[in-house]
């Protein structure tokens, strides 16, 4: 499972296309995929350190933003490339769409290209489970889940399958997102509701899951909804200007995130003073910093998406499909037989003159 | 020629792979790349104020780095992956290698991704030639070149194109690097002469080309090497600690560079102090700064290599792609028929069982 083994020979990069990955993940099923990125995820949030890791750099624009999220450690090189466009539902485009890179640091070298948008969805489940583990009551069985969009089947079966969640609780404000996703839990046999206002699905849940794509600073849940011992997986807010919870919320509760430098620009957490304390998930795990200590304690998991989940999604994809034998070899980077001889691409040295008549060689110039 | 214009309908992604990217150039020929490229980076560069700048992202490791060059305009989001390692010749593979993607900013949506290891050779001769045509004695005819690696013809063929260039004199520490690039450059008609020395080779030159891959602070050129009036294009350093010129090299000189934030970092600009002067390339292109303005001064080109020339690079390779009808679709983003049924892709609805009969649809729970 080390990020280190080469996908194949220096010679040729690897393609996971959507298609592909989509059939991969249909036939193993998203628990399994969720469950094994969990497990990655997991393990490499445990090496912390190993990890050369900045805030993404992210371009915003009027509709939207582009982010590259890079990281690596001494052997494998990662980043994702994602946008956040609320409103591309118009254009019958998903709001998040992505794909990733898997490199050497010895070389250079891309060994993988793979599609990201539904692996985002897996791994944006897994680390929410990762950190419920830790966060959530025990006894933790409702969940409601508001924001019903593509990523919504991907939290509730990760909560489902990992964490043992048996009911949950459905609003969205497109009723039309509320029936998707009841058809999608039937099919598993998960035990869904649909309720009409945010505060009727959050009443009385162990964890509330906020998934909701508007790009303004919105108060999804304000503190008359919440109550002692909630879990808070706030998934949605991401960006700048792009908030789920009131800030009172945060104020009451014990606030978890990815990578503080990141979560202060563009998580729930920009709403607060530089000093508000939060803790960063990879402590809690390692042990190093307190998680939930009371059964009435508010948690909240400030999730933005980290580098790092990307790196453990990527390392998952790659390891499946290249057991499964389902990668293409993809035409990135030009194989030349003398590295330093990137002419010879267009200029072969087989339609050639002999290059010894042709040139007229010459004696040195005196130096000065 | 502007960014805006789509490649295709959003649904899919565009890829030119090396290969094809290849043809294309060998088809079309280098002089009449580089001369496309040219004119499409003086036009961006002449709009510098409508993009979003900042320096690339970079990841260093013991042999080399990875980068990350993003940039967009109100239309257009561009971005370079590029690695440099000098040693990579050890393991068959070119020191610099590298690939882009344009992108939809309205959706986020990447419409185009693109080999860019020889187009990124091919655009940095071209922003050499930018350079020079404002930077160099408008009577240069002789070129030395140091470094005859895998850039050194794309530089030779440009200057002889666009600059009327007509002598080169060549020096490698690898006499088979100069012994390949006197051979391609034969075959081309163009005359070059080979140095045992940079002594030797730079003497009465009128422009010298320095674009050696060393990671080190090395002293390619010192003050005794320079004489009146020459135009130095320093490419090969392009790293915090990999440098070319000896800093009094640049202290008697008018130095120039592409993006100031970037180039103090990365360009030969680092060994200076933060108020040494410089001026920025597209200022002497849009009029607003002085270029060369004497023939005896010394000019540098402090090159490191900008995500704008890369933009530039993108949108020709597009342009005459599309011409050619020489790009191939990539299965990189899912399709889907409902942007916010992402789960779908992998369980289809017509495999579904009728969704209402298998939900347990309950009234609403009480609000607290």
């Amino acid at each position: 499972m080390n990020g280190k083994s080469r996908l194949s020979s220096p010679t040729g990069t690897q393609f996971l296309s959507a298609e592909r990955a989509a059939e991969i993940v249909g036939t193993r099923g998203v628990p399994e995929c969720v469950r094994g990125m969990a497990a990655y995820i997991r393990q490499d949030f445990l090496r912390w350190g190993d990890f050369d890791k900045r805030a993404r750099v992210a371009n915003y624009f009027s509709d939207g933003v582009i982010e590259l999220m890079p990281i690596s450690d001494e052997s494998t090189y990662a980043f994702k490339y994602v946008n956040g466009h609320p409103k591309n539902y118009r254009h019958r485009l998903p709001t998040v769409m992505a794909f990733g890179v898997l490199a050497d640091v010895d070389t250079g070298f891309p060994e993988l290209i793979c599609e990201l948008t539904l692996t985002t969805a897996m791994r944006t489940a897994a680390t929410s489970v990762v950190a419920a583990q830790v966060l959530a009551r025990k006894t933790s069985t409702t969940m409601a889940v508001i924001g019903n969009g593509a990523q919504s089947e991907f939290q509730a079966l990760a909560f489902y399958h990992l964490l043992g969640i048996r009911e949950f609780h459905l609003y969205d404000i497109d009723p039309n997102a509320t029936e998707k996703l009841m058809r999608h839990l039937s099919r598993h046999g998960l035990f869904a509701r649909r309720f009409s206002s945010i505060r009727e699905a959050v009443c009385g849940v162990d964890i509330v899951t906020t998934i909701t794509a508007d790009m303004t600073n919105a108060t999804i849940l304000t503190p008359d909804l919440i109550e002692p011992g909630m879990h808070i997986n706030a998934v949605g807010g991401d960006c700048p200007g792009k908030t789920e919870l009131h800030r009172d919320v945060l104020a009451m509760s014990s606030v978890f995130v990815e990578y503080e430098p990141q979560s202060r620009i563009e998580g729930e957490t920009q709403q607060m003073d530089d000093d508000f304390p939060v803790t960063e998930l990879w402590q809690v795990l390692a042990g190093t910093a307190a998680g939930r200590v009371a059964d009435d304690q508010i948690t909240v998991f400030d999730s933005v998406g980290f580098a790092l989940e990307d790196y453990s999604a990527l390392r998952y994809m790659r390891d499946l499909a290249r057991k499964l034998g389902r990668t293409e070899n993809l035409s990135l980077i030009p194989l030349l037989a003398n590295p330093k001889d990137l002419y010879s691409l267009i200029s072969p040295d087989g339609h050639m003159a002999d290059s010894k008549g042709a040139v007229r060689l010459a004696g040195p110039c005196c130096p000065a």
